[in-house]
């Protein structure tokens, strides 16, 4: 039997298709365990109602399972958050905030994106019919503005094409010249070799004689149009400038675009990232009881204890249960009395968090759109903000909200210090110093700074490779009836897959000791 | 004043930079020439109801002008064509096909994308409040299929990001070696040889020793995931069997998302391109005559005299106006009789247009995202098929039309000469080396070319270095009352935008020449 007869004779194309080994990734379906919505009469107390609790939860309550979510917030969903109209928040230590956006425009302050190869977490939004559109990642329209004491391409705004077709072709340029002068051992035929230099004023946009001398693909000075106006291709810049400007530096190299979790196509759900954590609320309904802060976590050997603080009512809670799911962070977990394991006790300690800002401004109409061509994607700076994300939602509309900063450890830091006011001020500094239209066109703003937000206090686990190898096992294994999830529990932190992938791993963990009896 | 104050206390932060010269493009506004609504006098009757057609005859309307469209077709939209259930076409010597699509499915059979630098298509898209997303043109996920005699590589499906990853990797590899051996003058300091380095590792993502030993970008062979499974990265490939398997040939080269025109991010409206042509036949209502196809364009001196045949009653009939905007492809003009000049008819004998042909395929189910985590973007092969483009609406639904094949030239005309039976099994062949799953999922296609697609007759006009010396510019000039627009009017030809830039520029050269009495 041919491949082709094999496929089209199974019931199946995708079952046919992994038997004959042409799979090279195995996609994510609907979960494998066997279903038995009857009671089983195991009682599963979960900490938190993020992503992985509420997953482990929904997954759980298919195999019969009677879980309950303690949840410290007043809302579902952790880190995975939009802020919207209405939207209120105190930091620890902070002021409180209310987002004064207008109706309809939201910030993605958590999670906000979804890479195409995050089988998991696309297999969920289809589950649970959440639609989804594409997310822009990779704009070569975004703006690169290095602040440098030299350099002829230093603080000012190029755009990231510019940058990225000059570089590429002076790059071919180097080794094409290198071949001409058979300075090159290159392992193969004479006539690949020709192929290979082919390659190469391809890639580079090169000239007959395998010069650099611009490309289209930098922009143009004049744009191509009716008439006789043919467009005039814009001077290239010297490969000198660009270097000496600081833009080869990793804070504006493709690098991050290139990387496996943020190469075209991303993903994000239609209408904001927390309609994810909604579709969960929603099928979980009142196994969730939200502004329940943890207290103590108890072994009663066998079974858990959890004690609460019912914010509601004021008063301490407890419950039992035969399992726990501990999905806290970190740096929560590091604050609660428990019998938890030295071991685990240790990750909690020494696992650090990312410290991560950002900021929602709402802007009186879409400069980016209509002065500059720009629809989704992202500016890079070495200024503080660090990055300017672009929004995809709400394209050609009157106003828009764009993500103002998006930075990272000691600089997010920093600017976290900074009062609301403090921190609206330096986004509108900086970010005007590449769109002058800032000041012109503000409106209102939010900002947060993770590390400073109750029942987080961080972005998500950072492991350096020693603590992934000492500290990360603990969180993969079970401490006595405690199991724990969340994306520091996964070899995928920060992303919700971290999350979901976990949170399987858990409940599989779990359901295999109760099926063992 | 400075910079800033001068925004601030201008009345509009566009206009003040504009005056400042900060913006590197003009970007389209709304048209600038004075508005004057009130019937001016003059008739102009325009033949042809594509865009270049219609946009005219908006922007002639709001200048109080009285114009006619007379089209062909029993639609508008021309060459912006969206096919969906129960569109029917008959070809030139072909079959009629109707097509079978589910409702809400569809193929842009023409025009497919917007980049986002095409500020008039887009400023359309805004003032016709015609909404926007996302078209995924570049997705690292996509395919590369190899059809060649040799190489290891060969006759197999790759993923674009492991020939993109493996690429920069032995690329950068060279160059730092070259660096490191002294055999570059590099025209830069000694801190920025340094710093150039570093980008070269960034870039190819080179280990310490700065050589390519294989890079997560290329893609896993085990995923990272919960538990213990960190994620195995899959060995990379040689170069020489890049290079032997021919995947370097232009084909598969990431030139088509580095030009200009198809850099990220490019746009398409929300429902099918011909969400643009409805908006403007909405607009423009009893102004456009359906079915009625040219049979004479005639001088009056002054004047035009335009014949055609009412396709709806048979009968022969005329139309008089003080001028006329053709937008007729050049292959039709080239069949009617008229008083043009003797340049404008060798312009419509000797411009070629382009043969092209696509098929839209209707599947049973998603798998090109279920199974290989493909959303939109572009697989790419040297079979005769040429492209797969992967849907963006619909996304994570149950069922999906995909655009089975995208040929030029020499491959489109011969793909043009088979029946529909025969190209149907051509694309699903071809199109099955790639994705097995196309034999058991398929329903049911549409295709078409574009060359043999009555009042068409071709995809675009295709103009040489020369044929633009000596045969474009009087496509820019009037011939007596008669002035043209149309792709093949532009320096933008096979875009909307060139249909737009040369209708405003007719449109201009018109309203000066009435306004000068």
């Amino acid at each position: 039997m041919t491949r082709r007869e094999f496929i089209e004779k199974s019931g199946n194309s995708y079952l046919a298709m992994a038997a004959l080994g042409f799979l090279p990734e195995a996609p994510a379906k609907p979960f494998h365990l066997p279903r038995n919505e009857k009671p089983n009469g195991k009682k599963i107390v979960i900490l938190g109602a993020g992503l992985a609790g509420m997953s482990a939860a929904y997954e759980l309550g298919k195999l019969g399972y009677d879980c309950t979510l303690l949840e410290a917030r007043d809302r579902t969903g952790g880190r995975i958050w939009t802020v919207r109209k209405g939207t209120s928040e105190t930091e620890i230590g902070g002021e409180k905030q209310v987002c004064q956006f207008d109706e309809g425009y939201y910030l993605n302050a958590g999670a906000a994106r979804i890479p195409h190869h995050h089988h998991l977490t696309v297999q969920y939004c289809r589950e649970l019919k959440v639609p989804v559109e594409i997310f822009g990642n990779l704009n070569e329209a975004g703006y690169y503005f290095s602040e440098s004491t030299r350099g002829a391409l230093a603080n000012k705004r190029v755009r990231a094409r510019e940058v990225h077709a000059d570089m590429r072709g002076y790059l071919t340029e180097l080794v094409a010249k290198a071949v001409d002068q058979k300075a090159l051992d290159l392992p193969m035929s004479a006539e690949d070799v020709e192929r290979y230099v082919a390659w190469l004023r391809e890639e580079g946009d090169l000239d007959l004689n395998k010069k650099y001398k611009g490309s289209e693909r930098h922009g143009y000075a004049t744009p191509a149009a009716a008439g006789l106006q043919a467009g005039k291709i814009a001077e290239p810049y010297a490969l000198k400038d660009i270097v000496e400007s600081g833009l080869t530096h990793p804070a504006f190299a493709n690098v991050g675009e290139y990387t496996f979790n943020q190469q075209p196509i991303l993903l994000q759900p239609v209408g904001g990232m927390d309609m994810i954590p909604r579709a969960f609320t929603k099928l979980l309904g009142d196994k969730i009881r939200l502004s329940c802060e943890i207290l103590e976590i108890r072994k009663t050997q066998p079974g858990v204890r959890i004690v609460y603080l019912d914010k509601k009512t004021g008063q301490k809670q407890e419950m039992k249960g035969d399992y726990c799911i501990c999905t806290l962070p970190l740096p929560m977990l590091k604050g609660i009395a428990s019998d938890l394991s030295g071991e685990v006790q240790r990750a909690a300690d020494f696992v650090p968090y990312m410290e991560t800002c950002k900021i929602g401004i709402q802007f009186k109409r879409r400069f980016w759109e209509e002065d500059d061509g720009i629809f989704g994607g992202i500016s890079k700076t070495n200024m503080d903000i660090t990055q300017i994300f672009y929004p995809v939602h709400g394209m050609l509309g009157p106003k828009g909200v764009l993500k103002g900063m998006y930075n990272f450890h000691g600089t997010a830091k920093k600017v976290g210090a900074l009062s609301l006011a403090e921190r609206q001020k330096l986004a509108l500094e900086q970010g005007a110093r590449i769109h002058p239209q800032y000041a012109q066109e503000f409106e209102n703003a939010f900002s947060l700074a993770w590390h400073k937000i109750p029942y987080s206090k961080g972005g998500w686990g950072v492991y350096s490779d020693s603590a992934r190898q000492r500290l990360y096992p603990v969180m993969t294994r079970n401490d006595d009836e405690i199991y724990f999830a969340g994306e520091h529990a996964s070899n995928l932190p920060a992303w919700m897959a971290g999350a979901f992938e976990s949170a399987r791993y858990a409940v599989d963990m779990l359901h295999k000791r109760v099926s063992a009896g």
